[in-house]
């Protein structure tokens, strides 16, 4: 049984009750969300693109990857590769899944499917009004080096650097 | 400005009515949670101690590394022995914190704060009656491929094993 208590415009906030495995009934919380596309953009010379994005929730900036919620019926590579150039001006030759993660599993079934971009080509930048953010070009160790400094803090964006990192050194 | 929509046992959602540093005004959704931490316990020999959680959100059981919530005023690496040994049955000789990140910043506030646990002996496992989990032993680079292929899927779980594995790698 679902409960709907709140529809938002970003979440619903719905109290299910559940059966679980073990028997047990239980009311839970559940944050919907229709889900996100993430991009690690990477130029033909290894410089990764980020943004600088002001976050509420955060408290203010923060770095992230280009990324968005799947628009109704979207596929999720179109979504990626529309965001990629909404938000930074890039158009992408190739969009190759790293990973479809869970960002919060206790509480929302927001997944973010991840990719990597690369041909890349200039676009057009287009912000919405309420996006607040600055484009920023490093390299992927500095990425990587800013990640375990602890200034890089957002789950998706770790997820997708770090995996982009792995497959570059281990392959 | 902030409106309580609801005050839940995971959760809290509101909706605060925001000046963005561009000066648009905007009310934003945001659910408050009150931060967790997670480990990535690893035995002497390079086995990493992962659990499979039933996770209503994310539809079944899911790959996690133990984690839970902060208890009020708790400080987060007493969070994360504690869920260690609730959850999987070990004390830590030694926890180094790896992250610190925000799990979906564009509309909550949760931090994880993530660990590397060594120096493991046993202790006792005590589960929640609603925590439905068995606890899974494999080597780290085992998780790093069920990673790549899609078989872990939580955002923290891959910060974490990444983490570790890069600077076993690296260093």
């Amino acid at each position: 049984m679902t409960k709907n208590i709140y529809t938002g415009i970003i979440v619903n906030l719905n109290v299910d009750t559940v059966t679980l495995p073990n028997g047990l009934t239980v009311d839970l919380e559940v944050v919907r969300h229709p889900g996100a596309s993430a991009v690690v953009p990477m130029k033909d010379d290894g410089t990764v693109i980020l943004i600088r994005q002001f976050r509420h929730a955060a408290g203010g900036f923060i770095y992230e990857i280009p990324a968005g919620k799947l628009h109704p019926g979207e596929d999720p590579i179109a979504c990626a590769a529309r965001e990629l150039e909404e938000e930074i001006g890039y158009r992408s030759g190739r969009l190759e899944l790293l990973s479809s993660i869970f960002t919060a599993p206790g509480f929302t079934d927001e997944v973010i499917h991840i990719y990597k971009a690369t041909g890349l080509t200039k676009g057009r930048q287009q912000l919405d009004r309420d996006e607040v953010l600055e484009v920023i070009e490093m390299s992927l160790l500095e990425a990587i080096r800013m990640i375990e400094a602890g200034s890089i803090r957002d789950a998706k964006s770790i997820v997708g650097l770090q995996a982009v990192y792995l497959r570059k050194i281990t392959r």
